[in-house]
């Protein structure tokens, strides 16, 4: 039985701090306490670490593809990247194909993953809102995959009518509703009217999404829910009157939960006035946005309004993927890389305003885990968990820069960020698989998720 | 020169309240004053009464089609129970006939509208999105056509697309919307859910139509008005939650406007569980609610909220056009009969909430000509105004009964409703049409009103 | 019969617009109508001009004693500033004084106010919460005197037993409290800890009257009249979150109303970092805000939530008055002289924010008169009320100066600043007053206007 | 070193749910872990049981005098209900007395808690605002009190001055502030109008203290948190809007927190209707509320608006103390018994209502712990902690009755309520102080806690 001992961590969960050992076996926390009598192959010194329960991010996309047949980073670089940053388990959103089921797509998904450094689960992006769509519904709950994200824009939109049909049919099965809401129809006059008066730059992919397109969408899918039932997770807010709404929801016991990204919480729609094709880095959806918004997110995330802090990674290549629509905005790649900063900058801009380490290891680890129906195997240091723990350096300093990164991207939207504290090592079901910040572990190691429903 | 003199009445207009006579000539006000001295062929004493401006509903539909082919009653008896009931001018709503342009189908329906006892304009019900309705806007506007139905539930729905395009040309145009909000997917998937069931009952046309569907659209109808800038009037609100939005709306400078109907003020959803086809007296949408929303609107109607009072008639008859549909309930007519007894209505549970006179005059008649172009030709009493003029006595009493209306239809949903209050005489453009309650005008006297824009 | 007629006027009330000619007998209005056929001693052509209703400044402050025995600008001149300014009616704060009734106060302050120029009646400040004054409310409401100011702030607050008891005798009386709304206690300690600090100059007015004073005691005015249902006006609110609070409680059907004064939505707190002692021209109660309350304010101006427009005008004089407190910001006088330039500075500026006309008259004239009991005599253009009225020229400009203002004080807030309209014409109860923007009255000739309650 | 192992239980805490083992040295937790293998002297099997942190009831009253000198029950039999009940640790409100220091006070106060059968600290109920109390503050922190309340009403009530010169050294000190926040001076104006007509019965205790008396004085302790930055604990909020306010300053940034209580939860004001003196039984203040109050109340409890759920115990007996009164119900002493089944009833009503467990922890135990300096001592189970365990059967019924309660009262609030779920072992840093819901401790083995500031 492989064993290790980790001593003397501040160890953090969602609700505790309090300093001690964790003793690992095969993988697995098996025991927590102080002065832990054993015998262990192996012993880590965590005094003067934070020990976190290892990162969750729940919103990822890996090798996405674009207009002309490239595709952004996978698992071959960016799982790696992950692990690195702290995240030791990723949701990828498995984009179901043109004319294939769902489980054709995480058939052929499931081979690209067998790479992955890090243990990792699928959601279903459902484009295709037809029976066989819907009938293979169960079969997939069966497989692990519990939770579905439904487009309310771009051209993989859902009429309300499919949103109905699909949210009623996860309430009865326990899945969850991942909505990327934004109003489909209203950007698209927009984006025509912009192109057609030869608004083609960066700058009219946020004019023509505008905050009252995700605030009525928001609000649109928190009816959804209402009449429903389905517990319905509003990925990637960017807007404070959004943030607001589901709030309001919440307290009225509409099942809704609220998901919001580092960029929305740090980088602001200055990013679109930039000088030459600079401004395509940032051109993600939703936008970022005015910074009025701040004041609100932040609120949300301090206070509790916000469940999860995901990363929308997306590994695209400001050299190649980005220039794709340098004349027309509609062309250019949705999306930045993050997978790799998430865990770092939140702890970092937390602590500058004042968050608890615990709310922080709630909204990047436990929450994501106990949401998407990975708890208690992952997202807490507590027995019988998996041994995912970060060891943290609170003292030491970094910064962000595309040079340095794992990430593939040769960029990165946070370029000279400074970073108080760094991750020293991670393990992975109890291997180490980063050592003094570097990457130390092996392609492969990491695990299918089987998701429960909840 | 035709001139009559009104003596010693208790006028009232949307802000004042002061005792004096009113001189008319030629059908129009020619002077307010204490003991005017003037000769005049006609005069009327009006001690003792209220001389309201002429009522103005804003919101009618004469001779709708059912799916039988028959039609609900039309200008022939309904202009004159709108006269008797305190109404001289009615704004009917259009439909465009299918396949037809606008113009085609205002044309034919001004063929009907020439029996009209009272003055009338119309409102456009736009069922045709396509260019050709598109170009021709400009052309209703000369006609003196400013405003447009567009709805967001129904067969006749539009997109938000649509809806887009069309309230972007209205704000240009200098148009108003007027928006019927509700959900048309959630709304038909319910339906198709209830009858598929074997719910056929008309319970279930409001089962159908649960509130968050109304919330939803007005909501969306006002993101629709903040990003095109049109001056948009959310038709028959009958949520207190609607009616919040609509007013946070407007404190956000959006430029919304408010209508209810006293069947949402004064009737509540129990009225779905009559006995045998009962309810079907009833079936209107939106539907009547839950009792809990009496408080909020009627709050908007004393405080500001409500810019109208309108009554949505249909008159439609038990004995027949309601009996359609007594095996499904969405082939029940939507709609009940209201034009005669709005006035009345609004005017005696008013007073009983405390609501000031002038108040009254606003929501019922000046507010409704202000918003929709007729102001100040109609909706108040001043000079140069015409002389639509209600002349009421507060002290004489009133039961509501179907027996004894002027409206064609055979039933009331206001059936043995006592009212303080009646009216005594109405005169349209200085000629009495009402006297002593009794209709004693001329079918066709009634004059199309050709509207400005704001 | 004295009698005038003005021809050609485009009449602005609360409700309407029209244009027309009026007729003056006897100093009231006896008929306004089209092309009047009348032969009259006097006729002025009012062609171009806007004629308002003479405007009502509900909150003013004559003869303000200061720390030194000094008195702020009295009838003599100040009523003329006021007539030049727009305004016909005032209401000024009478102080009861120390150890004497109300009715002492009265009585020696109808003394000083027989020069004026307009007519005038008093709201009463209760300084000596006794059994006294108590007794002799009913006295002061025989006379005229229906509405009282009970401060929350300063020396002369009432406790809450104080207020509620006043205030439920108010109720019973009819009477209307116009309510001082800070926090006394927290203001005074703040006070305490600048000055022991040596803070003492002007910017130390406003940082120990942080808005959360306002805001609590407006809630707890709020509260007051929720308990007791007097009717309530909450003076001078400063901050969009007082404002907020009185439209919640006004939904709820609680019978508040909200006063704000030109100062509050013009200028900010900027005020307070001027050179040398210059701040002290803007040091009143509560203080110039933070510009982001102008927002809110405005909104609650244009939709609804603020219903009457004061001055709040104190004549101080920059080189005496404001001098006092050099030492000491305590000792400042707290005011600034508003009443010459209300009426224009809320014309031009509301103009510029899109203000209906009749809105504008609401504020600054019909709704001061419907509150404080004064309607239907004053307040509008009827038949029947007084010949107050205002001749607007739209086109002509002025730009205000303290070099040509009437007003006694040496200074004005709002020095150099342009105003699109002037006043060319006033008429008092039919007598004009101002002609061409110059005084040509008689002190003396204004009236005491008895009010009545409501 | 004495030891003991819990085997195969279901453990609690605030963020984590598990199965494992519990090894317990010298009174504290040394490991949690699966199957740990260890000798110890005891085990305990808890398989089929939740194991809870001890319950931590932050605000009881023990020994409260009454008009006649009679006090209600103490630590002799009330800290044993409390253990029986799943409480290991109490917060006693010490009242300062009557011209002595808090010293004094709290030094007379610990020879009577010297019998607690459970851990125990102090809260100061400061009585004497004056300058001594202020000096001797820090004093008290270094005795480990570090919580004060501050009356806003009855006759120990603060001015506003005074609490803000309190609050504001708190601050400096790191002290949290606990408001009674009701309105002093409108309910001592009421409660005179009451006696004087002759309304001297128990009802008119909840008609003197009206709904807006609370939210009032609330919305006031708001304010000078915000203006002080004092920790503030709004103390047993009985009205939704209460809540609401203190969520809506979270949100805003302001350091506030709720307390509620079962009573706020499960009772309502028709008990103030019951026959004879019985309604004596129900006099706490805040007095119980109409039920309209539930949805928002239980809404902050599931969703976080509430941190803290405590009893407000106060050991009256009805035959004797509730007596008093009978002729004024002034004299009726405020309180009822609750600290015996404050954590079973939250429990039950708690999963009826779908609270997750590890919310329920959050309130009854974790919260009180962090926010009152006792975490992680108290509070939660991790090494290191106390091991003041609770062992629940969560299949085991129960029937309140004051017949079998250990309460020292003759009656409780909640007589026949049917509990699902029962305590079974209760221990004590390690001790076993209740086993098979019967106390099997020893009076006096409760130690003081000296708490720490935040």
């Amino acid at each position: 039985m492989k064993s290790m001992l980790i001593r003397n961590g501040h160890i953090v969960t969602a609700s505790d701090q309090f300093k001690g050992d964790i003793l690992i076996q095969d993988g697995k926390i098996a025991a927590i306490g102080r002065d832990l009598k054993v015998q262990t192959l192996e012993t880590i010194d965590a005094l003067g670490k934070y020990i976190f329960p290892g990162g969750i991010d729940a919103h990822i996309h890996m090798e996405v593809p674009c207009s002309d047949g490239s595709i952004s980073a996978g698992y071959d670089t960016d799982s790696i990247a992950a692990a690195v940053g702290g995240t030791t388990t990723i949701l990828d959103y498995v984009l179901q194909e043109n004319g294939r089921s769902l489980e054709e797509s995480v058939s052929r998904w499931s081979e690209k993953s067998k790479l992955s450094a890090i243990d990792y689960g699928f959601h279903l992006i459902i484009t295709q809102a037809n029976d066989r769509t819907f009938n293979e519904l169960n079969l997939l709950v069966e497989q692990g995959i519990t939770s579905f994200k439904l487009f309310m824009a771009n051209d993989i939109a859902m009429t309300d009518k499919e949103l109905f049909r699909f949210m009623s049919e996860f309430k009865i099965q326990g899945c969850t509703a991942c909505i990327h809401a934004e109003n489909k129809e209203i950007i698209a006059t927009l984006q025509e009217q912009y192109v057609s008066q030869g608004n083609i730059s960066p700058t009219y992919h946020a004019k023509s999404r505008p905050e009252p397109t995700e605030v009525e969408a928001i609000n649109r899918a928190i009816t959804l829910s209402e009449l429903t039932g389905c517990i319905t997770l509003i990925a990637h807010i960017s807007t404070s009157r959004g943030l607001k709404l589901v709030q309001e929801a919440k307290d009225r016991g509409i099942p809704v939960l609220a998901e919001t990204c580092p960029h929305y919480l740090l980088l602001s729609e200055d990013k679109y006035e930039l000088e030459g094709h600079e401004s395509a880095k940032y051109v993600l959806s939703p936008p970022l946005r005015n910074p009025d918004n701040f004041e609100g997110l932040w609120s949300g995330v301090l206070n509790g309004a916000v469940n999860i802090i995901a990363s929308d990674h997306n590994g695209f290549y400001y050299s190649t993927h980005k220039q794709l629509g340098k004349e027309d905005f509609r062309k250019i790649p949705n999306g930045a890389p993050g997978i790799e900063h998430r865990f770092s900058l939140i702890y970092h801009h937390g602590m500058k305003r004042g968050m608890e380490l615990s709310r922080f290891v709630e909204l990047v680890s436990t929450n994501p885990a106990k949401i998407f129906g990975l708890y208690p195997q992952k997202g807490t240091i507590a027995p019988g968990s998996d041994a995912d723990l970060i060891l943290f350096d609170p003292e030491a300093e970094q910064v962000i820069t595309a040079k340095n990164q794992y990430q593939k991207s040769d960029y990165t939207p946070y370029e000279q960020t400074k970073i108080q504290g760094k991750i020293d090592t991670v393990l992975l079901r109890g291997e180490r698989i980063v050592y003094q910040g570097k990457y130390v572990g092996t392609l492969g190691k990491g695990n299918y998720l089987k998701r429960t429903i909840q």
